[in-house]
């Protein structure tokens, strides 16, 4: 497996589980296209390379309504999928040769430099934990990254559904959304802050109380609880919560977009032009679900794993490409391996210490 | 104290904490003063009568800049107030003259129907359960109500701060929800739903699985469990959560409303009239923060009481005072008194029984 990144100008290879996701596979196949005919600056792009995985005669027809001559992109079969309504951990042994279990397997064996889907998060998760492992000291995986474009700098973790987390693992949950706010975004010194009901420390949960403690004996840079309203206050760069607040937070984000959208295009059409109308609404689709566009990466696991939205269409296919892209080139898998083992080591209480 | 209701076409009394509120006296004055003149069918209106508490030096100027001659208005003083910064339980007894004690004092002697304040919602909260008194078996009392005006028919329980409940008080907010729902939204059986990560009974934290099955053995018309999006889906009348989850969301939602606002201000000024613009920008304003308009009722103690948003300007004012009228004359402390004894007769299951 390749966790340390391509070197500069190397080519990244890139699984794709063509059967992932609600549209799969007209939509996987056609967003898999779409990145390899990037639309601006090719010759600044790292050199990508596609393996579909899939059920060969649902996956031919979509490639044929291509020309895929000089396209670096193979096919790997695969038989079946796992849905959202199966246990993963059951259907991971029932079906040794669904689409993303062959596609992990391709990153396991250092075959792909990361994995994209648009398949069951559930079954991504487990699979990328068992086949993949986790990295060392860690219990789960989690999900993070921004998830607002309103609020495209802030990073949320969990957003992976993880429950009832105890605060060690919500720990290592900040130290790897730190590793990725400080790198695929950029932030020097991420500020870290917990998610509550009140920003003073003995405001919150049993949960956030205790886990206060804990990160404000931890080397990160954490700035203390949060409110609802600071993913719009640039208090903290990295937000964290445990996934039953996250997934709610996230669905409750498409709900009220889609519901803004109803009453904006009863509001305004009668005073913008249906074009000006369309493009607010494409725009708005992304201010309240910015993974529907990147994918959303999966920390923790030995290896590169973006999982995108189900209802990804090929933009956002091709969009989680480029995160995987990004997330390889940037070597993220090795850095966070690195944080995880000073948070593990209990190397906790250097308080001058940058998070990084 | 009257907690029965005004017979129909009979004086509601309404007690206004003039001190409490971000822009206190100024516009709770104002705010009483609107809701003592109103715009429309006055004939209709109840007849309302308002008592101000507060420190007679500061209100006094601000009621000079009005003609009161003919205005049902007393005032009752009282000195200091209590701040979002101070432990309710502690300034309660520190401060047994600040104007929520008055206040709270003056409905639980009857001398008034229902009491406003706009003032720390934990103190309103602590005052009304330490001088009022909890309904019979409740725990804590709750905050319940509409939150969003792009869903105005679905009720939020619990808004008001409830951390790390236990399922039988889960259970005691969505009996109170749903008579909220019955009663003051004319909804008819309402649907209760848990808010979760997932609509099968196994998906949710400990917390939600534990209630699930509680709800299910409860007489209430429980539809299961619910994601964030099902605020905008019609699946339920009734949401409930816990207050972490609760205010989390609450704060949000503003939070993601005024960024809204910013972006669209941004992008649509250069397309819209600044008149239209400003109407959009208000209609959205109450879109993602209703209770800033009408207040958000406290369930589960002895008496009416309607907290209001402490930012709130005169409008949010007369908005709760209107609020409190409702609730009082649509006699639904003695309603929510009579469906909390029927859980705790532990006549939970009978199915095809109204959940009021």
């Amino acid at each position: 497996m390749s966790s340390g990144g391509a070197p500069g100008g190397a080519v990244i290879r890139v699984v794709v589980d063509a059967m992932g996701g609600d549209y799969a596979p007209q939509e996987t196949v056609k967003g898999a296209i779409q990145a390899l005919r990037p639309a601006r600056a090719p010759d600044r792009a790292p050199l990508l390379q596609l393996t579909l995985v899939g059920d060969t005669d649902l996956l031919e027809p979509e490639l044929a309504k291509y020309d895929l001559s000089g396209l670096p992109l193979t096919v790997v079969p695969s038989v079946g999928k796992i849905g959202d309504d199966e246990h993963p951990v059951q259907a991971l042994r029932r079906k040794p040769l669904a689409s993303i279990v062959v596609a992990t397997k391709l990153l396991k064996s250092a075959r792909a430099d990361a994995l994209v889907s648009m398949g069951s998060t559930g079954a991504s998760m487990t699979t990328a934990a068992m086949i993949l492992g986790l990295m060392e000291g860690l219990e789960r995986p989690c999900i993070g990254g921004p998830f607002l474009g309103l609020a495209p700098r802030i990073v949320l973790v969990d957003m992976g559904s993880n429950l009832d987390c105890r605060p060690p693992l919500l720990l290592s949950f900040a130290a790897l959304g730190a590793v990725f706010a400080h790198k695929f975004l950029g932030i020097e010194n991420p500020r870290i802050g917990l998610l509550s009901i009140g920003t003073e420390a003995a405001k919150g949960n049993r949960q956030v109380q205790a886990s206060y403690r804990l990160f404000q004996q931890s080397h990160l840079n954490f700035v203390g609880n949060l409110e609802g309203m600071d993913f719009f206050t640039d208090r903290a760069d990295v937000i964290v919560c445990d996934g039953f607040v996250g997934n709610i937070l996230l669905k409750f984000t498409e709900g009220l977009g889609t519901a803004f959208l109803r009453y904006l295009g009863k509001n305004l059409s009668p005073l913008l032009s249906p074009e000006d109308l369309g493009r607010l609404s494409a725009d708005l689709l992304q201010m309240t679900n910015l993974p529907r566009r990147t994918g959303g990466p999966l920390l923790g696991v030995k290896g590169a794993v973006i999982v995108g939205h189900g209802s990804s269409r090929s933009d956002g296919v091709a969009g989680a490409i480029g995160t995987a892209v990004r997330f390889v080139g940037l070597g993220l898998v090795d850095s966070m391996r690195e944080e995880l083992s000073q948070i593990y080591r209990g190397d906790l209480a250097r308080p001058s210490h940058s998070p990084i």
